[in-house]
């Protein structure tokens, strides 16, 4: 899996404070925006804004990226996110390759099941490659290509929503190959400077609930009414 | 694969026709809704509504479907459209059984293709059953399993995205299985006495611009400037 | 104002229920629908499933009502709302008629405040009127109207988000009106049997976090961090 | 009414590029995007998908207007358009101050219209400063306040919804100032070379249907099956 930050809303920072600002006050979003407010100021009112639960000036920062050799069982349930801009290969249109595929640690640690997995893999590829050379349509043959395959996609999603989605895909319940392209997502804004301010709040939602809602807990917070952890 | 209308607004014609009525009216839509309007008044306004694009009030119609039987590849598509609600089985939860698979018709229908289909399905999943009995967990090990898997959704669309999912899914470039899935929830709607009015707009994009939009026609219509068909 | 449920997704608990199981169950939609589960036994997973935080499966069901007489400033904030449908009175294409006005309660209760109030109102429709005698199209006569006149609307809105709008709009910081909209909301579903209990969940959003998220409270939970009441 | 772009995704052409690309090819995001096609080449292929009617490509585009100084009767309208977000100006919260108010080109031009316009919103204006001193609060004094008085907003807005909404709003249908708008939204795009190839698309309907779908045409185009322009 390879994710990338591809592009974003410049001026992330400003961008936030303007509309925060236009809501409260009598001046313009352009003078507001070409005003000399510095970066200290404009993330104090944003952390304050924020922190109220006023999410939605976070909306105007778009983030694009690119999201490659995810299986298809993690692009399934990627997708679903609605909130969001998807782009991604099809296996209609492009012929799938040999050894284009991911394997679960929990197999890869696993001498027997390694072995298995991989030669399954192999045969199924190869029964994929003998569909097509009988004349079947790749739109057709892929029926019998594994959820294992990769996949790329361009997703783009704005802040608020990344942290909407974040609360869940971080999630120590969340399957570990989406919750590893919400942290690498994580990562790649941690990168930014305009952008770090804004990734660190980038949590599971037990850390803004401070409980955790579902029945049993993983340990880092206590079921609700709950004091002390499982 | 099997489609059906689980439930659905009551009173669509007259919930439509409130809708329409509202904006255009001083009554309420209480004085609208309890009128004595006949349906045929009703149809003929609204025909008249939406004919000026105005889709609209059509939002006020939800739908909600069972849809049972279709392939992964066919779900990953599904849940693609984003002004919808799905509830889908989930692979990480519930283990697959043997023999839940759907065939392609051209693979049903090529003798040598079907063998080899087959074989790899059976194989596929005793593969899978062998690596939970490893102690794999059944959310990785479905890791193998094929996109011919079936699934099952519950998904709840409004009137005015059908139309336009309609547009795509029911074009003859659309994927058969899912240009299958929108028959059949055309076919469901042309049952029901106050949807069939509705149902009857349910069509491929070229018949609302009368030209096709691809670079090449199925034949329907020519190609935008075209004047025949390829 | 008067808010009246119109219509609303038949069958809601079953529906719900429905989806829900079909996510951890080899059952298909169909089978689970046409099951005999009792009503006590629907609720208590649906109970479950939305205590954990699983709310898109309340997202089924659609419900419809009638908002009749608020005032352009409440449905400026309601149409805010973006996962929801609205039909709108129009103002360019309804000629509005006099004394259909919303007059805010703390002007209602102060004499001089309620006399300037309605003799400006008079006023204003008079020149509008007076506008429109001058050959004035009432879509542009209609800027001098109040904010204080009187719309109606037709609202769908899935049950999750009403959950979501409801925890900012019944919170004692959103404006009277808005409120009011939303505690009718909750009174209508209130009346209905099958609709109770998720009425019940309806609240401002201080009682899901157990604490208030605003900088200052208005008594019913403290602030974050905060022991006691402000 | 004064529009400005305030930012947008950088490279807007190599990120529709690298989103239309990715769909049909087997090399990642990544090597398409770090690719040296020129983008004479990558304006074809946009060109080629969009004729096809595929848009979704274009949602990886954000843009971020100021749009300030319209009427609220217009900020009501916009804001209808729900795949978009606004910060906007409150009168809760803002104190509105005289002279700030939009005055329609029919009753500018009328001069018997005009002189009535202006005297009912200064004595308008001049009541909701009674009823502040009287102790009301802006946000309930601001009940008489007219649809004419100014507001501010910040808009982002992906590039499908843009050329989703322009059909509607640079239609001549739609009223002068929303049309003003999406008009001066154009203008911006015109100004920037990344983006013009882009903004030519932003049509009305008429444009793109080659009919109007209104039952009477204001001139561009006939309506459907008609054969002259009425």
């Amino acid at each position: 899996m390879k994710v990338r930050l591809l592009t974003y809303t410049p001026h992330p920072i400003k961008s936030v404070f303007t509309a925060a600002r236009t809501c409260y006050s009598p001046s313009t979003p352009t003078e507001i925006w070409t005003g000399d407010d510095s970066k200290e100021r404009m993330h104090s009112l944003i952390d304050k804004v924020i922190g109220a639960g006023h999410q939605s000036v976070l909306e105007h920062i778009s983030l694009t990226f690119s999201i490659e050799g995810i299986s298809r069982s993690c692009s399934h349930q990627l997708v679903r996110h609605r909130i969001a801009s998807f782009s991604q290969q099809s296996q209609r249109h492009v012929r799938v390759e040999k050894g284009g595929w991911v394997v679960p640690p929990s197999i890869e640690n696993t001498r027997s099941a390694r072995r298995i997995f991989q030669s399954t893999l192999e045969e199924m590829h190869s029964c994929y490659e003998r569909l097509i050379e009988l004349g079947i349509h790749p739109e057709d043959a892929r029926y019998l290509l594994p959820n294992a395959i990769r996949t790329n996609l361009v997703m783009t999603m704005n802040l608020r929503e990344l942290y909407t989605v974040s609360e869940i895909r971080l999630c120590n319940r969340a399957q570990w190959e989406i919750r590893g392209v919400f942290g690498a997502i994580k990562g790649e804004l941690m990168k930014v400077d305009d952008l770090r301010g804004f990734a660190n709040h980038l949590q599971p939602i037990c850390y803004h609930l401070s409980y955790c809602p579902e029945p049993k807990s993983c340990g880092l917070f206590p079921v609700k009414g709950g004091t002390t952890v499982d």
